[in-house]
């Protein structure tokens, strides 16, 4: 199971996106992501890294505290991932 | 080359860290991240996942917004990194 707090990222960029009023393919190719991964992104099925997240930001012409900003974190699911959750750049389902 | 921004964030991490007046190993250990892993996330050389940010920040007490807080995004940098930056967790150098 996807870990909830990539799932709220995925969502956040998708407001964020919206709010904007850009296609998922017009954003994902100014963000030079590709198209298939930033779709994953959105759904919160990629760990995405630093760099995509630095990518987002970028595209979206804000900084990286406020793509972030409101992000809740349950500190006992975040406690209890396992240690190769952070590894891959997508969980097991 | 690593990317500025992953240098930016291993030092806003090892401030962070240090201000609580905290050991690499003791928060590597609190985090749940291999100690190795860790050091190398202080020094730039990872492109931390968001999985790795949230056991920083849950270690630390803190949102994920106030772990990037202040961390500037050099957009031309951003834009010319080349897209399989983004996979791996550490960039050739």
């Amino acid at each position: 199971m996807a870990a909830s707090i990539q799932t709220d990222f995925g969502e956040r960029v998708r407001k964020l996106r919206t709010d904007a009023g850009r296609s998922q393919e017009e954003f994902a190719a100014q963000a030079n992501i590709d198209r298939s991964t930033y779709g994953k992104l959105e759904r919160g099925l990629i760990n995405a890294s630093l760099l995509t997240m630095a990518r987002v930001a970028v595209a979206l012409d804000i900084s990286l505290a406020e793509l972030l900003d409101g992000l809740q974190l349950d500190a006992d699911e975040v406690r209890s991932l396992p240690r190769s959750a952070t590894g891959p750049k997508r969980l097991s389902r």
